[in-house]
């Protein structure tokens, strides 16, 4: 199914009351983020299939959102009165790598499975659903808290894609603890990785810290060495996607970045909630997802690589754990020797 | 100034005969490298202030490519009745970095001192640029034969923006390497890096690579740690900009790469001709350019940054001198540490 999408409204001039994804008038809304920062438009999706879209296409994305969005799914499938463990299969098929997504479906599954009619299944998830987004800002508030005991005044922290407020429901991971640390008192700089292909970093990353006047200064990914060389970066701090006993799974240039840092003697801190740790599992296990060639090979409408040309494309990478210097939760902060 | 460009010809179709820069009717001749790959066309420089906004907006860009437009840059003014000295300062200050640029220039310049009349400074500057062409092509023939040695038949090898022939007057230097040893019946394949944020090497290297049937897979820079991680690269060619006694001057990236390749035991080489040697220099010396943020916010006609960020964008970074294995001259292959 092609979805045709229209903005329901623009979120210029609104403030940050508005969530990265949330539950309106029997449907989901959500900022779309592939317009951003140029087109600030929120959508509204009504039916599963439209969630998918969005979620394939990355208008809604970020390990914490996707989590909720998973759960928003199951509870918009009970609304609309279907059949709520197929849409849930649907909706984790979706993107493979980040844990989130299974992880809030299936909390709601479990909530629903103790629904005796239709109704109570469409309460059930909904609630369920709502309480994965308060708890989601409410993790990034903690892990803001803990992290923050790991920056200085003065610090200069770079990062890599969107691990913000716009990853979450609000606040955010790796943003979040740089709020935290500001709020505090704390002068810190943001330096941002623009995040190739998809450009996470220039689009959405420098687009939230503006917004909130966070000093942010911009450079492509291949520029974060020179930085590092220069002692231009304190720290590196960055989300993740999932986390298993021995790597952490995330976008594409967080290994390189790890490297560097170790390099340089830079620290390299991770911040993720516990619902991105899947224990159980090896990086060998973890399915990196490979993304189609286009995305080298135009950025909207300009085409800047030959047509016909082999491209390699995965989206994440794969970071030892012995090359992050601590993980940063809503429990504390482990030194990630201690997994 | 401002130049309105128009493309004098295609060369769709054309064979390779056509050189990156050339002389042609009483003008300088050159493919317009900003509109590859998607716009294949040769443009025509009938005066200096043409030549220097071709090479300002990097039209022809790399540090051989630049040593010739130099040289043929002092040509065009005595050609024109200009003041020679005047235009080669106009020229020398393009572009701070590549000294190849400077040094085309200064070899032209000695020719000219030879020169009693208007005719003769005339005929000796361009024959010295002409000379300064044909040297390149053998220089880069010679590079080739030397560097090939060091290529296995099924070498994958890594390389950043373009050392190829579209950086230089004919074959290329790091693709010259890669050129000659495929000559050798040997089977390399090539991974691009796309090379942010002019994308030299999405748009120019594949492109080149493809008209010559030379397998090449397009990444983002950010992926190359883990594609050496993975055991998908066995070398890494480069080409230079200026090699100083302490340290490799390089497109920005090239730094990273290096730390990268150290890390994964993958040899690292630069590929540069004698005329890109500075030894005077240390690092400390060398201004890196750095390009206007534009570069960063826009695609083409596509914003993918806010306009009011704040952007790093130098153009080059030094890689230290013991993190390369060796350096390939037209004089043979020199182990780094003997410089």
């Amino acid at each position: 199914m092609e979805v045709k999408w229209e903005g329901i409204r623009s979120i210029s001039g609104t403030s940050w009351k508005m969530r990265t994804i949330d539950w309106e008038d029997g449907a989901v809304t959500l900022i779309d983020q592939t317009g951003l920062p140029k087109e600030e438009r929120v959508l509204k999706c009504s039916t599963v299939d439209e969630l998918v879209d969005a979620i394939r296409n990355l208008r809604v994305r970020g390990a914490p959102a996707l989590c909720a969005a998973g759960a928003f799914g199951v509870a918009l499938a009970a609304k609309n009165g279907e059949d709520i463990e197929n849409a849930a299969e649907i909706l984790k098929k979706t993107r493979p790598t980040a844990i989130n997504l299974s992880y809030g479906i299936d909390r709601v599954l479990e909530k629903a499975s103790n629904g005796k009619t239709t109704e109570e299944i469409r309460e059930f998830t909904l609630e369920e659903a709502k309480r994965i987004a308060e708890e989601d800002i409410e993790v990034n508030k903690k892990i803001g808290e803990h992290g923050a005991k790991l920056l200085e005044d003065g610090d200069v922290v770079l990062t890599h894609c969107n691990a913000g407020r716009m990853a979450c429901i609000d606040w955010g991971t790796a943003l979040g603890v740089i709020r935290t640390a500001i709020e505090q008192g704390k002068e810190i700089k943001v330096v941002a990785c623009e995040t190739r292909p998809l450009n996470q970093g220039s689009r959405i990353t420098t687009w939230e810290l503006l917004r909130d006047n966070i000093p942010v200064m911009l450079i492509v990914d291949s520029a974060a060495g020179y930085l590092m060389k220069k002692g231009m970066v304190d720290k590196v701090i960055v989300g993740a996607d999932r986390i298993t006993r021995n790597a952490v799974i995330n976008k594409i240039g967080t290994y390189s970045l790890s490297i560097l840092a170790k390099e340089h003697g830079i620290p390299f801190y991770v911040a993720a909630p516990l619902s991105t740790f899947d224990l159980e599992k090896e990086e060998k296990d973890v399915e990196i997802e490979e993304r189609v060639p286009n995305e080298l090979i135009y950025i909207g409408r300009e085409q800047i690589a030959p047509l016909d040309v082999d491209v390699y494309n995965p989206a994440f990478d794969a970071t030892p754990i012995e090359l992050v210097t601590a993980i940063i939760t809503e429990k504390g902060i482990s030194e990630s020797q201690s997994l």
